[in-house]
């Protein structure tokens, strides 16, 4: 079992759906990631801030997964980070309607002795300095770094972005990112680009039509697990790269192989986060129901 | 091997595309089902009809694929039907900018006695009247019957369409209109619901995203075979239905595991169809070419 690593907000979410609506819950990907990666019991730590405001019993409930919270800062005189943002119809248009950087805005995590060994590292979606900053700390050598990231961080921290990206072993993305990124115009032709940055490997998220894996030579696609009724998108991309985290933490090798089996476990752990409001479904999730649903999911897709 | 009947278009198309002009060309939901269903040595029949102004040529090239072309009525004194159509950067959008039905609007297909005894029968996208006249006149008990329609017949025929649904065995049909005909918001339910008004089975199209095969109680998903740079999707879904009804034909049964494999065979010739203008790709296409990409895609979708 590989230390696990996952650096990424932890927050308050506010979500409207057109059926639903939330009120301030827990939310962040830092929470997203590690309860996703944490049914895989590898225990991770999760470097975030949080403010005073933030309630004892959701660090509890991260406890009570095996994740180690101790870098989590609680800032008692600030705020917790706060998003609040609306689902229409069409579940890939979402607006934020208010973000709150509170103590985001001073973030400098410092990784204690233990977490500079990790061997798995996932950068959450934060500024890419940020990110820096714990990679800078990393003194494992057989270390796997995984960045996620959005269009976000293209718009307004291009070079700082591109820094990081050339340091890391594999960057998780989204189609339409993985097009900005690179000024291309196809997947595979944006893929090659990217790669050509310094990750080994690339991951391009499709959503609901599943993902692709590349590697320098090396392919691989796969479907979405068909979900009957989405409930709230927030956090799948979140629970894709804990679930395909955790996953490689147990694993001897980061290999091709291994990594297709990561990306399908990915998959698998988005399709229960979509299932509920929030974190709802991804923290009532465990081994055994993500096992069934993988090898349901290896029913559905073979051949 | 199964007798195996396609009735179908079988026409001039004109093409655009942002990089490419086609000028008068083979063209036809017919002439692509049957190009694609030949490869595997079925010697499909064609039922279909053209003017005197088709080609000796177009005939040459379908009869020498193994297809039996002597149901295809030549109105010597009449016009070959007529399609142009302009496709913009974005492939899923595409435009029809002339359409003359001239032939077609007085074909009354006859089967010959050979083709009343078709054990596959691929009702390729035509009015809904067409199809059911065709059906009308097989005598063949041990019939699997398979529909491909789209949304122009659900705006324009949309009683006479659910007609000949109600009668066939497999319905073929895209994302976007499985939603329009069943009236449902996701593609389960809309699955379900087309279910119920009669075929066993339905296969639903995504395009660049892959295909959805539906039994009552049975799934099977699978992505696209990742085309690197599409030329012309212009019978993309009709080399689909060809490449499926044509590993159906040599198939011993229908049953979920071969109507799975059908789907593959019929997503890896549509990636063959969309890499060349017209039929170009899909009259080059052979059976040895078509296994060789279906291994590959294998290589690529297995964990």
């Amino acid at each position: 079992m590989k230390k696990t690593l996952i650096v990424g907000t932890v927050a308050y979410d506010e979500i409207e759906t057109p059926t639903d609506s939330s009120g301030k819950i827990l939310g962040g990907a830092g929470t997203y990631i590690g309860l996703s990666a944490s049914i895989f019991n590898i225990n991770p730590s999760i470097v975030s801030i949080v403010g005073g405001d933030f309630e004892q019993k959701y660090l509890d409930l991260l406890i009570s997964k095996g994740i180690d919270v101790s870098s989590i800062e609680v800032v008692s005189k600030g705020k917790t980070f706060y998003w609040k943002g609306k689902y229409h119809k069409d579940w890939n248009k979402r607006d934020t309607l208010n973000t709150q950087l509170n103590v985001l805005a001073d973030f400098n995590p410092t990784l204690n002795k233990d977490e500079k060994e990790s061997e798995i590292v996932v950068l959450g979606n934060l500024h890419p300095l940020v990110q820096s900053t714990v990679l800078n700390q990393i003194e494992s050598k057989n270390r796997c770094v995984i960045l996620d990231t959005m269009n976000f961080w293209m718009d307004n921290a291009l070079e700082e972005l591109h820094n990081v990206i050339s340091r890391v072993d594999i960057i998780i993305i989204n189609d339409e990112e993985a097009l900005q990124l690179s000024g291309k115009d196809t997947l595979f032709a944006a893929a090659q680009e990217i790669m050509s940055y310094g990750p080994a490997y690339i991951v391009i998220k499709k959503g609901e039509h599943g993902a692709m894996l590349f590697g320098k030579t090396e392919f691989f696609t796969v479907p979405a697990y068909p979900v009957h009724k989405v409930k709230d998108p927030t956090g799948a991309g979140d629970c894709f790269a804990g679930g395909f985290a955790g996953f490689l933490a147990q694993c001897e090798e980061v290999n091709f192989q291994n990594l297709k089996t990561a990306v399908v476990h990915g998959t698998i752990n988005a399709s229960f986060c979509v299932e509920g409001f929030g974190t709802s479904s991804i923290q009532n999730l465990n081994k055994e129901k993500a096992e069934k649903r993988f090898k349901e999911f290896k029913n559905y897709t073979r051949y």
